[in-house]
C-alpha cells in the first residue's frame, strides 16, 4: 500500500479528492498559453470556491478574478482579492451588496445586457455616490445572454452608463457553445468569434466616443485554443484547474489531467446483473450528464482504482441519491472485476463544477508526496 | 403587496422557500393513511435534513426515523431522535461510527444484503462488545440492492447475524420502481409487492427459528396507495413532506401540494428567442430531470409567481450553473408574459431531495400567516 493509499484509507466515503500536482500542471498550462498571447488571465473561481485554490490560480493572489455569485465576491474580497468581475447579469436588488463589497476595497464590476439594467446601475451609482463599473455582455454564439454583435442597443446601453453616474468598464463575452463541439479546430473558431464580437463592440463604443478599457473573452475550450487575440485585454476560464470528462470528451484535456474525483466504497453487488453498488450516488457525484451527447457517453463518471488509475470499461451507469451503480460500459467486451465489499474506488466527474459543489471540503493529495493528505475548505451558497 | 410578498422581497435570490402550511397538510395526510393501516410510520429524513422539519415529521420527536447518511444519524441523534435505520448498505469501514452513535443512546440499525456484510457486522459487534442491529434488505422489484425473494442466501445472512454477536432486527424493502409508473393502481400493486416480499421473507426467517421483529417497507408512492399491510410493522417514506413534480406527475400529489420552491429573480431576456433569464441555474434548482420520461416533461421546473401561483405554460427549459432559462413549454400556444427585469418568481422542483440539497437554509413561510418569515438551517455531507 502506498503512502497515498494509506492516507485515503482513513477517509470516510464519499469524499472529494483533489490531486494538487495535476491541478498545478493544468494551471501552469493555461497561464503559459494565455501569456504567449499577450493578454492577461482572469480565472473564474466558480468551480473551485476555495481560497486555497484561488491563491494557486491567481499569480499574485489579488486578482484579476471572475465569480458567479456575490458570496464568492464577498469571500474572495475578504481574502484579499481586489479585482473581480461578477459575471452573471446584475439585478437592481443586488446593487447595494455590490456597493458594500466595493466599499471594502475590492474593485468589483458587474455585467449587463439591457438598458433597464444600465439604468439601474446608473441610478444606484448616483444614489450611493460611487461609480459602479459595468461591462456590457455580448452574445457571440447564441448560447444564452448578451447583446448581439452589431445591435445598436450596445451604444444605448453604453451611453446610459457613460453619461450617468456609473462607469462603462468595457465589454465581455463567453462562447458557451464551444463546449458542444469536439476538437481544437472548432474551439479556435469559437475563440475567433469571441474575439471578433468583443473587439468589434469595443471599437463601436470607442467610435461613439465611449471608453472600453476592458475587452474580456473566454471559456475553457477557447482559452486553450486561441492563437490570435489582438484587441482583447483578458481571457476568462474556470474549469481548467480541475478539468473533467466533458472537457476530455471535446479534446481540451486527457483523462489523466483530471484533478478531481470522488472516493467511494463498494457496498454491494447484484452479480447476475453485473452491478457493483457504491456509496457515491448523485448526492456526491452530482446529476451532471454532460457527456450524454458526446461521442463517448461516460454515464455518471469514469471509475478508477483508489490510486486514481482508470479501470477500463467501467462507468457509473446509474445514480440514486446515495447509491451509485457501476457496470461495464454499454457495448463493452471487457471483464467485470470482482471488486469485493469495502473496495475503495475513485470516480472522475462529468463536470467538475457540479461535483465539487456537492462537498464542503477538498481532501488534497499534495504535490509534495512527502506531505500528508490535507483538507481545504470550500464554500457554497449565494 | 401581501405580507408574504413583502417578506420574500427582502430575500436575496436564489433562495429556498418552504411553505409550512402545505408541508403540514402533506405530513398529516400520510400519517393518517398509515395509521388507518395499523402500522407505524418511519419517515425518511434524507429529504429534509433539518431538525425543525424532523420535529414536525416525527409524532413524538424521538422517532422512528430513517436516514441515508451517518451524518444524518449523528445530527438527529444529537437532537434526541432515538430510533433510526441507516437505510444504505453498510460497509465494514463505517461500523465504528455506527457503534459510536449507538453508544450515545440512539438505537441505530444498519441494512445489508450479503454474507460478507453480515460477517463484518457480527465481527464488529464481537470486537466492540455490543450487538449492532441489522435488517436484511430485500429486492422486491429489481430496482437496486437487496436479496431476491426466495433466495436461500436470506437464511444464510440471517444465521451469520443471529448466531454471531450481531442482532437480526428483521427485513426491509423499498419499491424504487414505483416512481416510474403513474397512477394509484400501479402504486398499490408495488405496495403489495413490497408487503409480500417482506412478509414472506420474515416468515422464512421465523420458520428457520430466527427473529424478524421489524418488517419494514415503503416508498412515497406505495405508502400513499397501500390498502392492506397485514404482517408489515412499519412504512417508510421521505419526499412526501415536500412533494415535487415527479410525484405530481405520477399522481401521488397535485401541483398545489408542493411545499418547496426556489425564489429567483429575472436578470435578462432574449426576446426574439422567447427566453426569460433568471438567477436560478442548476446550482439552485439541481440538475434533476426526473420528469423527462413522464407524460408531461416539466423541464428544470414549473414557474410560479412570487406568491406561489403556477404560471401556466412556463417552465425552465435550460439550466446553466447560475442561469435558468424560462420559456413557453414546448408545444404551448400560450402567451409569454413580459416579466420585466427584477421580477421575482418561484420554481417548483422536479425532485425535492435534489433541490433542497443545494441549500443550507429553508426560508419558511409559516403556517401562522401573522408570524414572520423565518429561517430553518439544513445540513449536508456524510
Amino acid at each position: 500500500m502506498s503512502f497515498e493509499e494509506f492516507q485515503l484509507k482513513n477517509l470516510q466515503t464519499p469524499a472529494l479528492i483533489l490531486d494538487e500536482a495535476k491541478m498545478m500542471r493544468n494551471i501552469r498550462r493555461l497561464a503559459s498559453q494565455v501569456d504567449s498571447l499577450g493578454v492577461s488571465l482572469r480565472p473564474h473561481l466558480k468551480t473551485v470556491k476555495s481560497i486555497e485554490v484561488a491563491r494557486r490560480l491567481l499569480t499574485d493572489g489579488t486578482g484579476p478574478a471572475t465569480v458567479s455569485t456575490l458570496i464568492e465576491a464577498e469571500v474572495f474580497a475578504g481574502a484579499g482579492i481586489k479585482d473581480v468581475i461578477y459575471a452573471v447579469g446584475i439585478t437592481p436588488q443586488k446593487l447595494d451588496r455590490v456597493a458594500d463589497i466595493r466599499s471594502k476595497g475590492c474593485d468589483l464590476a458587474v455585467i449587463l445586457d439591457s438598458v433597464a439594467q444600465a439604468q439601474a446601475v446608473a441610478d444606484a451609482s448616483a444614489r450611493l455616490g460611487l461609480a459602479i463599473p459595468a461591462l456590457i455582455e455580448l452574445d457571440c454564439d447564441g448560447h444564452r445572454s448578451g447583446v448581439a454583435p452589431g445591435d445598436p442597443i450596445l451604444l444605448e446601453i453604453g451611453r446610459v452608463l457613460d453619461e450617468g453616474a456609473a462607469e462603462l468598464r468595457g465589454v465581455l463575452t463567453h462562447a458557451g457553445e464551444s463546449y458542444e463541439i469536439e476538437g481544437r479546430h472548432g474551439h479556435k473558431m469559437f475563440a475567433d468569434r469571441e474575439r471578433d464580437a468583443a473587439v468589434q463592440s469595443a471599437k463601436a463604443l470607442r467610435d461613439a466616443g465611449m471608453p472600453s478599457p476592458v475587452v474580456s473573452i473566454g471559456s475553457t475550450p477557447t482559452a486553450h485554443s486561441a492563437r490570435n487575440l489582438d484587441g482583447v485585454t483578458e481571457v476568462r476560464a474556470g474549469v481548467y484547474a480541475f478539468f473533467d470528462l466533458v472537457q476530455a470528451g471535446i479534446g481540451v484535456c486527457d483523462l489523466d489531467n483530471i484533478a478531481l474525483s470522488v472516493l467511494t466504497t463498494v457496498i454491494g453487488h447484484q452479480r447476475e446483473k453485473g452491478w457493483i453498488i457504491v456509496d457515491a450516488g448523485w448526492m456526491a457525484l452530482s446529476q451532471d450528464r454532460g457527456t450524454s451527447n458526446q461521442r463517448l457517453d461516460q454515464g455518471y463518471g469514469v471509475v478508477c482504482d483508489e490510486a486514481g488509475q482508470v479501470i477500463p470499461d467501467l462507468i457509473v451507469i446509474k445514480a440514486n441519491q446515495e447509491h451509485g451503480i457501476i457496470a461495464l460500459r454499454p457495448g463493452s467486451k471487457g471483464q467485470l472485476q470482482a471488486l469485493p465489499l469495502g473496495t475503495r474506488l475513485r470516480i472522475l466527474p462529468n463536470h467538475a463544477c457540479a461535483m465539487a459543489a456537492q462537498f464542503t471540503q477538498y481532501n488534497v493529495i499534495p504535490a509534495d508526496q512527502e506531505a500528508g493528505l490535507h483538507a481545504w475548505p470550500r464554500f457554497g451558497g449565494w
